[in-house]
């Protein structure tokens, strides 16, 4: 197993000194991303952002990497936002603003890496995901959450309506659903979570990592030049029309049957043999 | 309890004197809407669409009041348009369609209204909820209903389709549920309302209320500041593409934080302590 | 019953001399389309395309048919496009390009068919549908599966992403199911693409085709200008904003309400007795 811990850094608030992120590859195609900041809740600190969007970054464009599993350290998945750095640019002259401004643009900017990257991201969440960290699960393009876990939105109950976390979760689960989350801020089980379609799978805690690893080594069984230009065009047809919709996939799948992969995959299938990938 | 009934009229169709909608404030912070034309199934005639208009508006700048439940007296929830106030326009000499624009626009303009309304407003559906009676429920920002009550768009039998209720529908179930009540016309349980979304929960029918109150209790105890910048922010991002989306939250979530109730209820939560809104 | 067979072909790939697609009339109001090419799991050949987009355009303008019914001859519903027919191109001089695109523009064109056919089309899933085949069954407006059917998008697997079928799939089902379809590509039972929204219902294999075709009689019981107007403004409405929504739909009920049937059809309901349709 080689693994890649982040810069090492001593955080601030909670004293911890080592890496806030780790990145791990267990095994060929794979990594694992494991958010390290456990006394925290693994809140989003600007640094923990920072350090999430080079990741994502960094293996988005890491041959080696076919899958990404998003993990966490501690009692809590992810927390959302670090309210204590937040409240301790209240007394900035501009009342925290330009910090708020600088906060929410690169939370916006790493869930957006998310969706850019073209290797598929698989939450594993072991334990609750709150506010931004509900918004990060469903983020993902996929998750899988122990049925201990709970999912919430609770910034209603401390005057902070979750606007952010509400753009993935309304587009993830029915409206009303959505609605009763952000406006009652109440807890949501990973049973619920599951039937509405915020998580794949609700799974014993012991079989999280399990589950979404297997998940992984299955995409990472694929042509990596499909799955990329497959999950970019899901992000970019489902917000148009249907006419145009149909008109940016034929020309993709043009585009994808002109690949080496899509040639080397069909005629594979044809003849009965494994494929042997190109791109990947 | 207060309770403020809308000007007194005498129903033409049914004879009915009392109030077509009755507002009460059985406690502080919460506001029942009653439809009170039983005899006509509560359908939306011009006056009951006007008076729901009105009384959607009125309670939305009303800050004694935080949360909505509209529920309805008699044996249906509400049966959709008044056809026989309809059709008795067919004589006139444009065969009804000025008649026709006029309801069908305020209609839409009602159910704008409640999307509109800061405040946001429950369903409490004890019966059955047909065409706009429908939409109605769909277009409230949280619904719990009988599991007697039972939902249907069932214009497609009278040669007239649900066009307009299909529009809070197909935002509200799958677009396969959806073309099955519309194309079909057919009566749909609570209890597969529930699993579909287009109700948050189907309890025994002696809950419907208190379920409802509980509801508007929870959310009335929130900021309403707080909850208008949410509530408005969900309708307008759920239309915008994911970039736009992002752009648009992140600066709702830096306005909220420079709002006194956000100081406030992180302060309290990071403190421990309950909150004291400002903004309710 | 009246059966009208397409123009016999023999079949280059099966050697198959019987009909592509086989249009039946075993009743008044309803057209059966057999998808017949067993052999290639009904493929969807250029030729096959271009069957059923007559079929679709044709039965579209027959006033004697007011529902319709897809379903398939064999072992598979149908397994998306022909791999033998788009391969057998990779030596054109421009390496199976100008086909690709022929074939993909064809597929697209069929499927918008279905959307813009003024008659609902039903899916009777007896078997398995993957790829363009499982477009197919989200394309159509109502779907009925045997338990035994499965669904999948298996692109992926050979190299050639999912991606006009993801256009499909990805308004029918959460965005996180979809993802799992697509990017893993494996089979989902029909019980659980039921629960997804995929299909309608999920019923014993020998309830197939007369549950889809209960369906499609109490649709064909309609009056067929009303299922029209309804259909058409279905698809339309559902990719406008909220208020574009509104003022277009409030547009189609005034319209409707002009129609003879709609006079029939509410006058019917306030008689109490049943209506007899014009527009059908």
């Amino acid at each position: 197993m080689q693994n890649t811990a982040s810069t090492s850094v001593t955080d601030a608030a909670t004293g911890e000194t080592s890496s806030l992120l780790v990145v791990e590859k267990p095994e060929t195609g794979i990594a694992i991303l494991r958010m390290n900041r456990p006394k925290a809740r693994n809140s989003l600190s600007l640094e923990m952002l920072a350090e999430l969007t080079t990741a994502f970054k960094t293996l988005g464009t890491d041959a080696d990497v076919r899958a990404i599993v998003l993990t966490a350290e501690g009692p809590a998945f992810c927390a959302g936002h670090d309210l204590k750095e937040l409240t301790s640019h209240r007394n900035d002259p501009d009342g925290g603003r330009a910090f708020y401004e600088k906060t929410m643009r690169a939370c916006a900017d790493m869930m957006l890496t998310i969706v850019a990257c073209p290797k598929p991201v698989i939450a594993a969440v072991h334990a609750t995901a709150t506010a931004a960290g509900c918004q990060l699960v469903a983020t993902c393009d996929l998750a899988v959450a122990a049925r201990e876990a709970q999912f919430c939105t609770p910034g209603v109950n401390i005057g902070l309506f979750c606007s952010t976390p509400m753009v993935a979760l309304s587009r993830n689960v029915p409206r009303k659903r959505a609605m009763e989350m952000l406006l009652l801020g109440e807890m949501l089980p990973a049973t619920e979570a599951a039937d509405y379609g915020l998580v794949n799978q609700a799974v014993p805690i012991e079989h999280v990592m399990t589950t979404a690893l297997d998940m992984a080594r299955r995409i990472a069984a694929k042509s990596s030049a499909t799955v990329a230009i497959g999950k970019e065009a899901f992000y970019r047809q489902i917000e148009m029309s249907l006419p145009e919709a149909y008109d940016y996939a034929a020309d993709v799948m043009v585009r994808n049957m002109m690949t080496a992969d899509a040639k080397e995959g069909i005629g594979a299938f044809l003849e009965k043999r494994p494929p042997t990938w190109q791109g990947c």
